[in-house]
């Protein structure tokens, strides 16, 4: 499989080291906005290549995976770009997803292409969990917590404060709500009962640090309905301690069975994530086997991980995977 | 959807009390090998039949679950009733999976119907979970922990010793173990560093314990190679706080990204079951939907948790599961 990376940041980054640990695909070259000379890529002797090159390397190229942002970038690109490949993205703005998915769905079809849209971990393997969750117990309830981890929306919204440098936000799952739904009881719970979020900004010198712990605090959506703590560090320690981007969360279902529901089952599926970029670009190298596979078979049209059956991903054979993993 | 359940035990009950939950399919008939009157079922005004009569029902029902046990009911039952009906079965005899896969393809490829085995949770979720997690990470290692839950076919192995009346045997996962796991550090552990097992035993009056819990600990695969516990309780004992069969267990997968294998990302998939045949039931209930989906699309032939799209399962439509679950 022929694959390129459009985009290349640390989505994109995290999809090269993914192919590298991937012997059945190669990277043909990196499209970018960016002048091409100014970008190093990990990988030698692959091309970088200006973004407008993209569109004439259809016969160079099997699966374009597309790495840009979900707010402007992905919107455009990808019904764009699903015409003249398989793609494969990582669209998240969740209500947003039925249009796209109807965007990309026309577009696909219509160059003979398999896009898959909204790959990654939540959207992704979350929602697969979610799914398959709900299939087997239906009567029941699902909780996802998110975290620890950085959420960069977050961190972003922070960083829009007057006398504000730096920020990160790290969402924290609320270790008694997991334990609550652990215990089978099913309670309703909003997200801040869920969920603390914690800040640590780098100020400008002077600024007044008990209006921008206000502001954080009572910021509408972003934090006014959770339990927030916010430290003030220096700029060396947000380098030191707040360089990675660890992610994580888990989704939890219970679910009642027998004559009487007189039974409680469990089923949880949890991440732990050094690298939350790493994961989602790990997750789109997997289906971006799947889309090249369904071409392959004469599929075209919008998929998503709901859609696409488990083997596609693997480099296995069927009966491979039948003996050793079945 | 009209379904039949052929084999009326614990499975098959969790099966009938599945489809309870699931309105959109309908139990049509109970098939039985015992005499047909004798069997009395909890859904009220659906007939018992004989399981000669199966074979004439064809017009009546669409999937036939099949409810029997691996070591030779179902090596028969599959490929026979997989050239009548979509089936869908449990069987679990991992090392012969491929073999019965082979001839359930044959079987309902010539009855032009969809044939899904080896449905549960392991194989099953479990083998799925392995699966999805190992084409995420392929650089990683995967560990799959069983319990706490009564192992049947260790319980069974322990009512055979001489002077055992009853016996139950529970399968522990070692909490040090999964922690390990956890670290990160993928050790090499074997099924006993994993686990350990404990038995409750109902044995006869004036037997010789000691000789019995010898033969118990010294048993060659089903506990040498254990941290084996024996404990001697009344038939009372037994009776009270060992006639639930609850189970579970936890896949996790320990896997490395970046360009020098820098960070460590853990996927777990864990199951903490009340009733290990309800939920196996479960299962089995949501893979009927898919395979009569499947079917109804001409498709024909064996399947497994791998092949099969993940909306299948699902009865909400493709539009609805992208808007509430993606």
């Amino acid at each position: 499989m022929r694959i390129g990376i459009l985009g290349y940041g640390n989505l994109g980054r995290g999809v090269e080291c993914a192919l590298m640990q991937n012997p059945d695909m190669e990277l043909k070259g990196v499209f970018t906005r960016r002048a091409p000379k100014t970008v190093r890529i990990l990988t030698p002797d692959v091309p970088v290549y200006s973004i407008e090159e993209a569109e004439k390397m259809q016969n160079e190229i099997d699966v374009m995976i597309l790495c840009g942002g979900s707010a402007t970038d992905l919107p455009e690109q990808t019904p764009k770009y699903a015409r003249l490949f398989h793609v494969v993205d990582s669209f998240d703005t969740h209500a947003k997803i039925p249009e796209h998915f109807s965007k990309v769905d026309t577009a696909s079809k219509e160059g003979g292409k398999v896009g898959v849209i909204s790959v990654g971990w939540d959207p992704g393997m979350f929602s697969l969990s979610r799914m398959y969750m709900g299939a087997i117990l239906p009567e029941g309830k699902d909780y996802t917590f998110w975290g620890k981890g950085v959420s960069q929306g977050h961190s972003d919204a922070v960083r829009r404060i007057d006398g504000v440098l730096d920020a990160r936000q790290y969402t924290i799952p609320r270790p008694e709500a997991i334990s609550a739904v652990r215990g089978g009881t099913m309670p309703d719970l909003t997200t801040g009962e869920k969920h603390t979020r914690e800040c640590f900004v780098v100020a400008e010198e002077g600024a007044d640090l008990e209006r921008i712990e206000r502001e954080i605090k009572t910021m509408p959506n972003y934090f006014a309905d959770y339990e927030t703590t916010v430290h003030f560090i220096t700029k060396e320690e947000m380098a030191r301690d707040h360089s990675q981007l660890p992610h994580g969360g888990v989704v939890i279902r219970s679910g009642q069975t027998g004559i009487d529901k007189e039974h409680t089952n469990l089923i949880e599926y949890s991440l732990k994530l050094d690298s939350n970029p790493e994961f989602t670009a790990s997750v789109l190298v997997a289906y971006a086997r799947a889309a090249y596979r369904l071409g392959a078979e004469g599929v075209a049209g919008c998929k998503t991980v709901l859609d696409i059956p488990p083997a596609y991903l693997s480099p296995m054979s069927g009966e491979e995977l039948r003996k050793q993993l079945l």
